[in-house]
């Protein structure tokens, strides 16, 4: 199969990040969320795909954008229902916060519901779970698929499938599941990020911190886990 | 490459799981280790492979066992130093509480690294990286590699592994990655599992919680977050 696939990188523009509220402020929310975008697009655009950030606001950024200031679920729901996607033409939704993605995991992501099954036929719904019941990313081949990020969407998401009659994979993948949200997934981000938000961290002052066993983060004098 | 892989998981016997003490008796928790273990052993069979636990006391159960109380580090760097593991015989570390391990997780961690790379050889170490800096599989193809187990154990092994020069592949894997340790980790077996450690949760009364929009667990009428 060599479809075209839309890749769609929803982004809260103007107050991402809130759980980061007690390690970062307000600003640097807005910067480390903009490092995150930069690393999720890159990591797109070099598995092959040349993404759409689906934005709350207008970026400054060089890139292809479409404004919607509604919730996630709104926002990406009528994605869907204007794109009408199907198995000529796919379309995936990449969340912006995944700042541990590589070419390598989109690809991933963009080719396993693609392989030929035992019935011959690609998958209809590829979903990449999160941690903690998420959903961080989908490709979307079934045009009546709508979603629901919410709770364990990942436990919806597969309700939804079902009851679509659609076939559903799944990507087993660590670097697609973290999405990096709280001061723990931080330490995530240092350990195995390497890109502008794992610089951006580190230029922010943040260093691993194994002092009693668990692995947290702390940020110059003060220690958040 | 068709050679035959020695897979080695230690298991704690007799006091498992202090993390989910406030969740689980003493005798639960040994009960829900040995069904996690189950879980991994059947993984690592249907992938292929003859499991050999690494345990620090003689377990009733029709499997190769080693002997051994020390902790977990020394005991298998005792395997690693008797067994010597090179490209021919490669031997792989798989931890027993990888609950949500299936047989396509556990070939591609003994797969990965068995590919050719472009300098034609095959890696001498695969790590699989837990979440929160540890290391929860690995596969050895060097013989003086060593473990460190402690803290953030994926970057000191990534450090061993440079200081040996040896050839390093990581997988990149949800269910690799997901060690079941604390009550959130419970969530992500309610929500992905479906072996013996699964069905042992359910059966003891646990339920997904997702009230505040955070996933959790319930049991009856407790709550544990």
């Amino acid at each position: 199969m060599s479809v075209s696939l839309q890749v769609v990188v929803p982004f809260a523009a103007e107050r991402p990040k809130t759980r980061l509220g007690g390690v970062l402020s307000a600003a640097e929310r807005r910067a480390f969320a903009d490092a995150m975008l930069t690393d999720v697009l890159a990591a797109v655009t070099a598995a092959g795909h040349e993404p759409t950030v689906l934005t709350t606001a207008p970026l400054d950024r060089d890139v292809p954008q479409i404004v919607d200031e509604r919730p996630l679920g709104a926002a990406v729901d009528a994605v869907l229902a204007d794109a009408e996607p199907d198995h000529d033409r796919p379309l995936a939704v990449v969340m912006a916060d995944l700042a541990l993605a590589t070419p390598t995991a989109i690809r991933r992501l963009t080719t396993v519901g693609g392989e030929t099954s035992e019935t011959g036929a690609a998958a209809d719904l590829v979903f990449a779970p999160g941690l903690g019941g998420g959903t961080n990313a989908v490709v979307v081949r079934e045009p009546q698929f709508r979603t629901a990020y919410h709770g364990a969407s990942i436990a919806d998401h597969r309700r939804v499938a079902a009851e679509l009659g659609a076939r559903v994979r799944e990507v087993d993948s660590r670097r697609l599941a973290t999405d990096i949200d709280t001061p723990d997934d931080l330490a995530e981000l240092l350990l195995h990020g390497d890109g502008a938000a794992h610089d951006w961290l580190v230029d922010a002052g943040f260093e691993l911190d194994t002092d009693d066993g668990r692995v947290g983060v702390t940020r110059e004098s003060a220690t958040h886990r």
